[in-house]
């Protein structure tokens, strides 16, 4: 099993022509304006990423996180890096994924030869499944479950000798929906993925917040020097400047804004959504994909949810202005 | 058990004193020059790297490791990353490490539940041996194994339903040692570093050359976008500018004979080394270490061979007449 993805422009741009300035892609939930980029000097690019420069951005990212000071956190390339090792955490059995969500999960754990069971909510979940799986907020449709229920739902699995794993790669602008500061108790894994919030997709960089002795095991699965210089320098950065961060996160709100203005006026329904995309529901919604490529919009489709698509950020006000345009023409297409 | 590297030079600054500008960190194999990088693009920050920017960069690889069409070529957030997950391509059995060497392979293994034998040459390996791994050139005396050898190794691995792996981390300025022409035969993986011979190890990249079924199973188990965008454009870009590339090389020969120079004006004796690195023998090593230290410059010594220590390369001309005199103090206290 190969799990589709967004940000496959190539493909797009392969079958729908167009060079890479034509085509606005929004098929990915990362934000489209990168983060403001320290320096970055020679000795960061030259020498392997030591112990100093990975506990400056532990420390950095466990602040940004509001960590409690007992829990332990783990750097790695992306959050697929740790998602690929989270079967490894424990001897096999049965997960529960509580979906439809980003694939990625079911993918990894079935491949390490675990059980899954796919649930449609918390309540679903088999007593017999000693580890389960919550995107919080889901991707793609924004479901948001409570801190409280996912406590619970962690110490339950703690008592079955599992956890539970947060996924929170699209929690960073929802404070609010975040478990973070619980990070640290027995049964609960919080994903963090840097590059989603920070647009710096293209940098792989994933935090695990863990217990100490989950985040020890992590470590040692992923061996010495797992995350590149410029990843960890960047993200201390990042994380660091306050200012900076105040107003790339209050440029991040005026691009949602825009979004969801863009898809009112076009009269398409947003079922749901984050700070970083939007889901809409539309009968034919495949068909729109195919007119959007035409007009050199990539949107995400769902094999599972015909009737679903998902956008992506435009950069800024001349971005929807142009979407706005184009959306436009590739409804009247599928309307006609 | 925990393995110990060269680089930290965080904890000699903290034992030693001194600022960054102060010392020269000689402990690792990384050549000391940065490749000359071409421009990053935001776009290679922002979005997830897509299939055609690796595409790229393994084409580019290919070509100047000089392999075979028809075999396999994966990449990985650097070579240590490939070692974590070697244990993982067979049922676990018995492997032979021909060393003293680089000491991650032995921990992967026996992390992963092998049997280690290790091995001083090739015909040590015993019959009951499964798979191999052999570093060639050796860190840290840059012992060479003839291809023929390893080729009948890898013959006689494949054979047990096992495999040879040849990790030439610091083969790339040796061509005539290296057996990446071979890669693509049954039995045989090779491990490159992007890294070292480029001046990056901050960047984190390395490959990993072997049959296409081999490629296959390292892929999905890295999972999608293992390796950063930035690192797959950097990588394109320096295996494809050969200009730059011969022009880059010549300085670093030039390097490796300052280093020499020094050694030798100094009476110190050279047992061993790649164009990376020298090996020296030496009585009291272990003094000579510390008395570097305290002259601000790091090198690397060997537990398990307290006689040696291993000198990385000075930049330039300037500095290696400053290692010149700090060289000449440390070994008038040693000596006194």
């Amino acid at each position: 099993m190969q799990v589709e993805h967004g940000g496959a422009l190539d493909r797009a741009m392969e079958r729908f022509g167009g060079g890479i300035d034509d085509w606005f892609d929004l098929s990915t939930g990362i934000n489209p304006e990168v983060f403001p980029l320290p320096p970055i000097g020679p000795e960061i690019w030259n020498r392997l990423p030591d112990e100093k420069l990975l506990a400056s951005a532990l420390r950095a990212a466990s602040s940004y996180y509001g960590m409690r000071s007992d829990a332990g956190i783990s750097a790695a390339p992306g959050t697929q890096a740790l998602i690929q090792i989270m079967p490894e955490l424990m001897i096999k059995g049965e997960i529960a994924i509580v979906g439809p969500t980003y694939q990625e999960h079911e993918q990894s754990f079935r491949q390490a030869g675990w059980t899954v069971a796919n649930c449609r909510s918390v309540d679903d979940i088999p007593q017999s499944a000693k580890a389960a799986v919550i995107v919080n907020p889901n991707n793609p449709d924004g479901r948001v479950i409570a801190v409280d229920l996912l406590l619970d739902l962690a110490r339950r699995l703690d008592g079955r000798g599992g956890f539970l794993i947060v996924d929170e790669a699209f929690a960073d602008p929802h404070p609010e929906v975040s478990i973070a500061a619980h990070a640290g108790m027995n049964g609960l894994i919080v994903l963090k993925s840097f590059g989603k919030v920070f647009g710096l997709g293209g940098l792989r960089l994933g935090f695990a917040l863990s217990t100490s002795a989950i985040a020890q095991a992590l470590k040692s699965r992923l061996g010495p020097w797992p995350v590149s210089g410029p990843a960890l320098a960047i993200a201390t950065h990042a994380f660091s400047e306050k200012q900076l961060l105040a107003d790339y996160m209050a440029r991040l709100s005026v691009r949602r804004t825009l979004l969801a203005n863009v898809l009112a006026e076009a009269g398409v329904v947003e079922i749901g959504g984050t700070m970083l995309f939007s889901l809409v529901e539309f009968r034919q919604a495949h068909l729109l994909h195919e007119e959007l490529c035409k007009q050199h919009v990539l949107t995400r489709k769902f094999g599972y949810a015909p009737q679903w698509l998902r956008f992506g950020l435009p950069l800024d006000e001349n971005a929807a202005d142009i979407l706005h345009q184009r959306l436009g023409k590739a409804l009247s297409t599928v309307s006609s």
